[in-house]
């Protein structure tokens, strides 16, 4: 058996794995800016047809950029973690053009529950909004196919 | 000027007006199934572009259901609302093929800010996700143009 | 062994079993109005050293109504279940003198994880918030001594 | 006119005054340990009355030590600032005894909606809770009498 990976190693490859399945992030445009233990940063551009009644972005595909950083960064780690949920604040509307940066990270595990600070931004570093995530790390899955964890297979 | 427009009438006019400007959720395949003052009902069928890495729907599309049906119900009466916030809670996962039925209802309205109840449910009726948003209603805009409101311009 | 309690009297006694060991809501003054299966609702009057700065009910009061009617709720049909985490908006204020009645209902139940609305009320029927409780049901713990539980030791 | 109190004046300023008229926090035995522009952390001890029917702290108290800490902070500038609404999650429990400290923070504003960080720790560091508050500002309202803002009255 090979070395264990490290950490940001782990945590790479838990990005390139998750996002060559994740076609949802995929048809949204969004790409992995940074991944690191317990964080993900990914980029997404508004597009005309992410645009509501409003002429706005709607609010949905802002959650769904924050809830993909957020899915990245909890899965970070190699263990197999599922969004429980989730608290979003609106604070600023995004328009066709604006490229939004959602930037999630781990503020506190307890137990097999996991909080998550994700912020979405735009291109000029104005907050768009704020969400808190909740997540559920599975027992004894990993990301990763032939990944015993760093602990081995006693999780 | 014609006669004003009862409830159900401004309330099925917002969703004719509001859906055919609504790219996002067209492009997400949503039906509007009812709509009524304080009230709407969408429906949309889980693709294979919405799964996420996992091969279950992205959480973030169906936020982005609930948060649909959510603007249709806040907007029903006419007053331009738009959402503040949500909170999320993912109670089971939905998978391609699922047709999920989001019902947005009306809790309280306490000044300009509004309360909802949104429910996720698939075609077999199980709970899927349950969300609660705040709204907040804009001063003097309506949804419908040339629509004064029931109060007239007043408000 | 005695037969079976219904599930009405499963939730009166597991109200008068838990209210007589809980200190924060009898310092309240907290009363039980009624309990059933999966519901609890609970009365408290604003006193005097309840008042904040501002010289109405300090929220956190407020909240703490609301969560011991969810606690009474949650453990209602007999299984020992905790308080995970609230949403609470604060709707309107409460003053001194007035008495607030807090209903407790749940909404739905995923595995072990449960949904409940409490919404707080003061004695004109107005609302002064609004809280969704998510609980925790512990394993094979039992409210009532010597309770084996409906479906018996298998929980 | 004497001359306008600095930012770290107000702060302490504030945290006197609400205090000083703050039955509630003063009953439940809280302290201020520090106030800055944006930021309070206050210290409450889990005291025999703050125990629910499982002997443990009543979740509602510990609410109440957070939306204390929530109230000084969103106070901090002089502009008079209620709680809207609160998301908590609860990490682990609290017992009698246990020395908790609240720490909150201002995240970021959003016209006149301010979006705050609380945890609870006790005293040994672990946290205890986690909560998101939103707050809104009150327009042309100082908490301190005779206190004009640093722009003046022109808020």
């Amino acid at each position: 058996m090979a070395d264990a990976l490290t950490a940001q190693q782990t945590a790479d490859a838990v990005g390139v794995h998750m996002f060559a399945r994740d076609r949802a992030s995929k048809a949204m445009g969004m790409r992995i800016v940074a991944m690191s233990e317990g964080a993900a940063f990914l980029e997404m551009k508004v597009r005309d047809d992410m645009l509501n009644g409003f002429d706005i972005c709607h609010g949905g595909f802002i959650t769904t950029l924050a809830d993909s950083a957020f899915a990245f960064a909890c899965n970070s780690t190699g263990d197999v973690t599922v969004a429980a949920g989730l608290t979003v604040d609106f604070l600023a509307p995004a328009r066709a053009g604006d490229v939004l940066t959602a930037r999630a990270f781990e503020v506190v595990q307890a137990g097999r529950s996991g909080f998550y600070d994700i912020t979405v931004t735009n291109q000029r570093n104005e907050q768009v909004a704020l969400v808190r995530g909740r997540a559920h790390r599975m027992k004894g899955q990993r990301v990763l196919p032939g990944d015993a964890g760093h602990e081995g297979a006693a999780r």
